[in-house]
């Protein structure tokens, strides 16, 4: 006897509306709505096996209406997903449970991507989609499979999904399927209140394919899904539904969406949908048919891990470091033949140029690392003749033109991230970081090795002025946890800022850099690499390493040079500073107080200069130190006059080390 | 003798090529190529005087692309604009000109919007359009203009102007036209390198009325203005320009875009455009038919004024009043009558509850006051009785459904306070703030009253969980110089809060709210308002204003009332402790070192707590004060035990306090 789809489907409907009641707290309507969407989705059309989630070459689903989180709890306990028991379910939204209010990658074993801030989890596949189509434009046939979202009415609203339907419509990322559920309905009551966009329009003039169908029809979601498998371009089904399908006053109305239904609402519910079940009770038959349906990809997976195996041995570890996030053996030797050929270097280079150099030098060593840039590819220096552009249809490259899409730029970073074999870059203006801040908080939050590389990061790019000036954003990104900024100094700190960036397998990466041209500050050959601590002593008092010194003088990036030359000045008036170069104060406030305390020194006058706000330096000046840098907007002008006008000086700096070494 | 359309174009191409020669540095390539378009607009469409910069009724002209500066700066020149001088042009991108990199609102009369980060300029020219219709509705055709766009390729890229034309196209804002400088480049080449979208039909998909023309041929430009000045949608008119027109190799290619052409391509371009001219040099009858077209709108703007004048005088002063920014005269006596009211409330209450009391009795008195939320009205508490919402084609009213789009809300609300005639505000989750960013900067630079609604501000709203739950934008939002984050404790700070935020006529204000109940503080009818002044003394120590305290403990919003149970316990233990809140901390640093001093007084142990990150504290309490507070990202769960579980307690606080005070 087989087990009805509608049986299918309302055994996620109840497991949904259960445990919303159960919590009072959450989100029946979408999981009640998408149900059969889900069925259809987890029982005929994804590949994978609930009892192996990590198999690379599993579809992957990403829930971007990440609110209707029970929809996919419910999803991974009848399929059989590790650790998700009833108990899970019946604790939806507590603290310490599998189950928390939105998804939380790594947090639940099967959810591909956190997902809640609306429009990121669309636009992340689109990155998903990209990273699969590019390893298999590396590795082949092992690599191949899909990427589906189902996304709400507000993932289509927020601009990100705009910036991502453009790309992967542009790249003809035709393994992308994305279902709409289209209620009609967003919490200030229907769409119509505030959208009237014609979607299968839109997205077709995006460059893809758009269809129509009812949600609430297996048969037709099973046929739009197979058509679209069968597109050269990415494909959206828009399925009409009804949000909390069942519930008998709520269903189609937003009272439906984000709060518990009530014990009426529920009784009326189990009714209509004839589920006459107690509360997170599945019967055997039904749980067993989809605990089937969980494992009905095994078979594909074992051929797969065959097909793996049978791989020539080289290219078979290659891809294995590849989805392991090693690094490369070559990778040190990079690093130390790139070290000794800086510290030669003595003219002027602008760090973005730094950069560049750098790139030039691991890219060749670092296969898996991608750049790219949102239209600022001569500005931004991340393309070098290792990482050729990718094009549409041609995913044969290593340098993505992102387009002027910041958000959607950084969003499919992460999904190249979070799809793996990858380590994923982009760039833009600091400035621009603004832009794309709910996806780098986003990476943050889920941990994932992502890489911006931010140029133009302070006054210094001069004549564009303050609207493209950053002044609070090296603030306002350090605040973010687990978010390392980095701000080298020169062509070895940058070099060192890179290998931290990419040794940083969890922590996503910002290198600031400038415009302008700086001086070379370090010039000696070191194995160690002394930005990883974030802080180190560049230059000591007199010479002496931790010698005795009157002032301590703390500086990032461009700023360097200028406490350089302060320390000369103050050695002028007699009074011994001694200069830390700060290219990473997250790693250094992490470093242990020990280390912090020698770092820091303990001359009796701390000044800190940075051409950005105060905000955060305290944590090593002291509240009772010197900061040198802004406090307001920038301005337009040839840089070194900006320098000037907003007192970012040695002089500035030596005379507010005086003012307090004298007061 | 009359003076050729061309002719008057390439004044424009001249001025904008000597200018950014000089400069060596800018952007050419749009200025050029879009010069015919201007050239239409300023000559035969837009209704404006030159001679009366300021009209109220002038038509919005919106330099989207705000790289191609030197378009607008050429055209106030040739129309005459106030102060700007060819000397300006002559300094162009040199520090304190009036001709800087990008356009700069306030600071260059004639210049309607600081724009320059794409995406912006049309998405805030739907909120010029806005305004316009829904004063319109209040006052009639005294408010009868048009608002103009000039965007690029970047500006449609960008995914907030998504978010806008989608509103813009459902409120059927008919008076709103777009030029879209459509010339196919972008800084990495052909802007087929990333995009393929089919603008017309994405813009036909959001609701409005598109065409192509050529954007070299003034007759098909006009008429198509024409068209669209009938439509009953926004219009948007895609104009195929070259890039660089006139220059012989760069034109067409992205090496007209954004540097100096050289003295090569110039002498080749002033062959082509036949301009035998020098350097900065327009001839006379040239110049003088420009400065005939600045001035062709002052008999519609003198009818005008008669018309003004002849209004109803209570209307008219009203509608003077509107426009002068000034409160109205019920203001004070509606704020002190909540005052009163506000001190006898005992009941525990959010205060996003706060704020939909204080909008209730506020908005009534303040009819310039308009609020609405992006899709979470029933959780941002921002609508009133008072504030009925618009809807397409009706606009009178006060509130509006911005729909899931935070930074189109954003951005048009900077449009609608640029507008004149209104307070406008916005609300959504504290959260995504981060989606609006850069329109919150904007607002901050340009120094406009924008108020925005940021509910759910902590773990406080509980089980939504980490991506929900804001932890560094308290912080992120400090740091953003002429930004007032406003972050009150109960009722009688709500007030206050909004009371300031309304006052600030150029500083944006942020009202972070929370979801959770909290007690009130404030019990005593004050005259003053203690907010104003950022931070004050709640509670003395031993009852005693300013009495000796071993402990000042400081605290913002929901945290407040954990520092006055921190308090009690530490009076158990004998220690005397003062409570500081603190409302608004970037209002607090500015004040003076006196009331500095005093407000954080001399207690030798200083304690902040706030549920968030320190970033920002170590300016009250010190670098050595303790402070207690947030480190990593939330969790989700119930926010009582949240807060247990992040340690944010009133025994946390006093054991940080003990361990100082004994240490």
């Amino acid at each position: 006897m087989t087990v009805s789809h509608d049986s299918m489907a309302n055994a996620i409907r109840a497991l949904a509306m259960d445990a919303v009641e159960k919590a009072k707290s959450g989100h029946p309507g979408l999981p009640m709505g998408a149900a059969d969407m889900a069925t259809v989705l987890f029982t005929k059309v994804l590949k994978y096996d609930a009892s192996a989630p990590h198999w690379a070459d599993r579809d992957r689903f990403v829930l971007s209406a990440g609110h209707g989180s029970m929809l996919l709890y419910a999803l991974l306990y009848l399929t059989g997903g590790q650790g998700m028991t009833i108990e899970q379910l019946e604790n939806f939204r507590q603290l310490g449970s599998l189950t928390p209010g939105h998804p939380e990658y790594h947090h639940t074993v099967g959810v591909e991507m956190t997902t809640g801030p609306l429009g990121q989890g669309i636009s992340s596949a689109v990155g998903m989609a990209l990273a699969e189509r590019m390893l298999n434009a590396e590795f082949g046939d092992i690599v191949d499979h899909h990427t589906y979202v189902l996304c709400s009415d507000g993932d289509l609203m927020e601009g990100v999904s705009q910036e991502a339907i453009a790309i992967a419509g542009h790249l003809k990322l035709n393994r992308m399927i994305v279902l709409y559920d289209d209620n009609g309905i967003s919490i200030d009551g229907p769409t119509s209140v505030s959208d009237s966009v014609d979607q299968i329009k839109r997205f077709e003039a995006c460059g893809w394919n758009a269809s129509r169908i009812d949600g609430h029809d297996p048969a037709a979601i099973l046929a739009a899904v197979e058509k679209a498998q069968g597109s050269d371009k990415p494909s959206l089904i828009a399925c009409r539904t009804t949000i909390g399908f069942g519930a008998p006053t709520r269903a189609g109305t937003s009272k439906a969406h984000g709060e518990a239904l009530g014990a009426g609402e529920i009784e009326g519910a189990r009714r209509n949908l004839h589920w006459p079940y107690a509360p997170f009770e599945v019967p055997g038959d039904i749980l067993e048919t989809w605990r089937a349906a969980g494992v009905r990809g095994a078979s594909a997976r074992q051929q797969w891990e065959k097909r793996l195996a049978a791989l020539d041995p080289a290219k078979r570890a290659e891809f294995e470091r590849r989805l392991s996030g090693k690094l490369p053996a070559g990778f040190a030797a990079a690093v130390q033949a790139f070290k000794e050929k800086a510290a030669g270097e003595t003219a002027p280079i602008a760090t973005r140029k730094a950069g560049e150099a750098v790139l030039a030098a691991l890219a060749p060593a670092v296969p898996e690392l991608i750049t790219g840039s949102a239209d600022l590819t001569g500005s931004n220096n991340t393309k070098v003749a290792a990482t050729p552009a990718i094009a549409p249809g041609n995913y044969a490259g290593r340098y993505v033109h992102w387009g002027i899409r910041e958000h959607g730029m950084a969003a499919a970073i992460n999904g190249m991230a979070l799809h793996g074999g990858f380590i994923p870059s982009g760039a833009t203006f600091l400035v621009f970081s603004d832009y794309c801040r709910p996806s780098l908080r986003l990476a943050a939050l889920m941990g994932l090795r992502h890489i911006e590389v931010l140029t133009h990061d302070s006054i210094g790019l001069g004549e564009d002025g303050p609207t493209h000036q950053p002044v609070e954003h090296l603030a306002a990104l350090r605040a973010i946890p687990n978010l390392n900024v980095f701000r080298p100094a020169d062509l070895t700190e940058t070099l060192e800022c890179w290998q931290v960036a990419l040794e940083s397998a969890h922590t996503p990466s910002i290198l600031a850099l400038t415009r302008q041209n700086l001086r070379q500050v370090r010039t000696s050959v070191m194995q160690d690499n002394l930005c990883a601590r974030g802080a180190y002593e560049l230059s000591a008092a007199d010479g002496h390493a931790n010698g005795p010194a009157q002032v301590s003088i703390f500086a990032s990036g461009s700023e360097v040079e200028i406490a350089l030359d302060a320390q000369k000045l103050l050695a002028d008036k007699g009074v011994a500073a001694r200069v830390v170069s700060v290219p990473c104060m997250d790693i250094f406030l992490e470093q242990d107080e020990a280390t912090r305390r020698r770092v820091i020194g303990d001359a009796p006058v701390k000044v800190a200069v940075e051409a950005a706000i105060r905000m955060g330096w305290d944590a090593i000046i002291g509240s009772d130190g010197a900061f040198v840098g802004m406090s307001t907007f920038g301005a337009s002008g040839p840089y070194k006059k900006l320098y000037e006008h907003f007192g970012i000086t040695p002089q500035a700096v030596a005379a507010a080390a005086m003012a307090r070494h004298n007061g």
